[in-house]
């Protein structure tokens, strides 16, 4: 039985975020952060979509301060413009936002991104608080203080380094996603559990049916358990310039899928499902444990991740060129080494990626135009 | 005589900032940075005025890097809008800009503003260098780490802090300022030695003139002393929660006087002249050293700051009200309080502040409507 609340810290360059995870997380977050938000203001940037379904369960945030400013922001990444963020920085002013009000992101990744980089820029940065209400966002995008928005030419280009006070994440928010939903947010927590957390794997492996099926109590466990793995690397590496690099696992060509299907058509977490598979083929031709991987992508078979539409193998390579260009030391791919540990900065052969890039399309089917 | 490079450090907590005033400091910033950036790429942010005058100076940077791409941005005030931000980073992102490359910021105060924000918002942030271009920006904005976009409704309401690895300031660049130029970083010196050094101040004093006059060596020396002082303070006190308030001596009417006035038809200097006027006007009435409070008025006569037009008391005043709204603690007053010395976060009744601007009106000439 999970407890009703688990409790950690995350410490960080700029101070400590404070996670909470579980039933009143919310409640318990308001109580910790009372002395700092009572009396501020609260700017919750959230979509209408979910302050439709769950305007409630920000209410004892907003007890807590007193008074609150709803910021609305596009579903989805729509959410993550330049013009979205100027919107809010407009609206912040004119809502009289000081440097000790506080922000608060309610919604799933895109809308914490933004809500965390506007926070990280209007007045030159006031605090935010994380309150996830996605599978994705609970174990992955609110987790790390990465704010961003997109642009056109490429996701995530803009952002800043800001972490939030605190994250509360509870599951009964969860309640209303759809499979597709608890599709992404598991393929970020079998990556997160392949590269650190053998533990955490295996409890996926055994328990998966029931994450799918909206099992609340097995849900928030997975939640948890992936949620502390990522907060343990986060310390480690706070800036990425090392191991923090292993959460990218399956990214490399699935912001490269993400880019050519185009974003809104290819969700993020089915793109990083594809690119897992490939990273698996790389990470079998340089010698990693075999069973395991098989264990890896036995799990994902569990998903049902809808296939690719048909892409043009040459069109990828040029996306992933861009990202090794983007890159200062070059492309470095994530592998898969043994059970639970993952290896970053893999330099490989541009070839021998063209070759399984092409025997990748062949044996999934996405096939090549 | 002035040594040919002055160089002293910022501690701040990301690191160091190296300072370099001197008639070679972009070549001897180069030599100190070429491990830095050799092989990377360089992006030289500059209005085309200053490219155009002033192309070579930067070519030491530009050579040790070993290539440049120049972005132009709008001239003045109209360089930090968020269109000209996007603009900025759209163009890096299209010129392959990488998280090790290097932003330059060669310009007046806008110009290092904007560039140093989108060089702190690329890719969640690069490594910028600031080559000040006016007398305002080597002694005052491109130290410290502020960065900031404007909005239409408030100036500075966007921006990060984040730090050049380097300013490099040479006085040959200073030589095609026109009058109104010098007299707008004379207020800034004026403002920081009244505050903070009152050796520099009275330098100032004796040689005021010869630096209206554009005398190379002079302007040197005043310009290398006030870096020093801003940045001994910013030192303390990096993210302005106490002394470093004291720079802010003049800003409060003098930001409402921009606003008032309308930005672009009132410098920005010219508007801290008048606010540090009506500053001394409530530092008198606060019981400050009355012989200095002169002084400084004097030193500002010299100046010949352009007389303000007419403007209403009571819009200044809700120009007031909303900074004090904007702030965490409410308006705090920057008053003179001894030579060289001042006192930050001084609390006035709003009835002793309106009787004061109307008196001071009445004496400055620039009269109520």
């Amino acid at each position: 039985m999970m407890h009703r609340v688990e409790s950690f810290d995350l410490a960080h360059p700029g101070g400590t975020t404070r996670l909470l995870y579980g039933e009143s997380a919310i409640a318990e977050g308001a109580r910790e952060l009372a002395a700092r938000l009572g009396g501020r203001a609260l700017f919750v940037v959230s979509a209408p979509a979910i302050r439709e379904l769950h305007e409630a369960a920000v209410a004892p945030l907003v007890a807590v301060a007193g008074s609150a400013v709803w910021l609305d922001v596009a579903d989805g990444e729509a959410a993550k413009s330049v013009g979205e963020a100027e919107r809010l920085w407009t609206a912040l002013v004119a809502a009289g936002c000081r440097r000790d009000d506080c922000v608060v992101g309610f919604g799933g990744g895109s809308v914490t991104d933004v809500a965390g980089f506007v926070a990280g820029t209007i007045l030159r940065g006031v605090d935010w608080v994380a309150v996830p209400t996605t599978l994705l966002a609970q174990v992955d995008a609110a987790i790390g203080g990465k704010t961003a928005i997109d642009l056109p030419a490429a996701k995530n280009a803009v952002g800043v380094f800001h972490h939030p006070l605190a994250v509360l994440a509870e599951p009964g928010v969860l309640a209303t996603l759809d499979a597709a939903q608890r599709r992404h947010g598991l393929v970020e927590s079998i990556k997160t559990a392949a590269m650190l957390d053998l533990a955490l794997f295996e409890r996926i492996e055994r328990r998966l049916d029931r994450v799918l099926a909206g099992d609340a109590e097995t849900t928030a466990a997975v939640v948890v358990a992936a949620a502390r793995a990522k907060a343990r690397l986060v310390e480690r590496d706070p800036r990425e310039a090392g191991a923090r690099q292993l959460l990218n696992f399956g990214h490399t060509l699935g912001h490269a899928l993400e880019a050519e299907v185009g974003y809104g058509r290819l969700a993020h977490g089915d793109a990083v499902a594809h690119g897992v598979r490939f990273a698996l083929a790389l990470s079998r031709a340089a010698g990693c444990d075999e069973a395991f991987a098989a264990r890896v992508e036995a799990v994902l078979d569990r998903l049902a991740v809808p296939p690719l539409p048909p892409l043009a193998p040459a069109a990828l390579l040029a996306g992933l060129e861009r990202d090794k260009k983007a890159r200062a030391a070059g492309l470095g791919w994530v592998l898969l080494a043994a059970p639970g540990e993952g290896r970053y900065g893999v330099r490989l052969a541009p070839e021998a990626v063209a070759a399984a890039l092409s025997s990748f399309f062949r044996r999934t089917g996405g096939g090549p135009l």
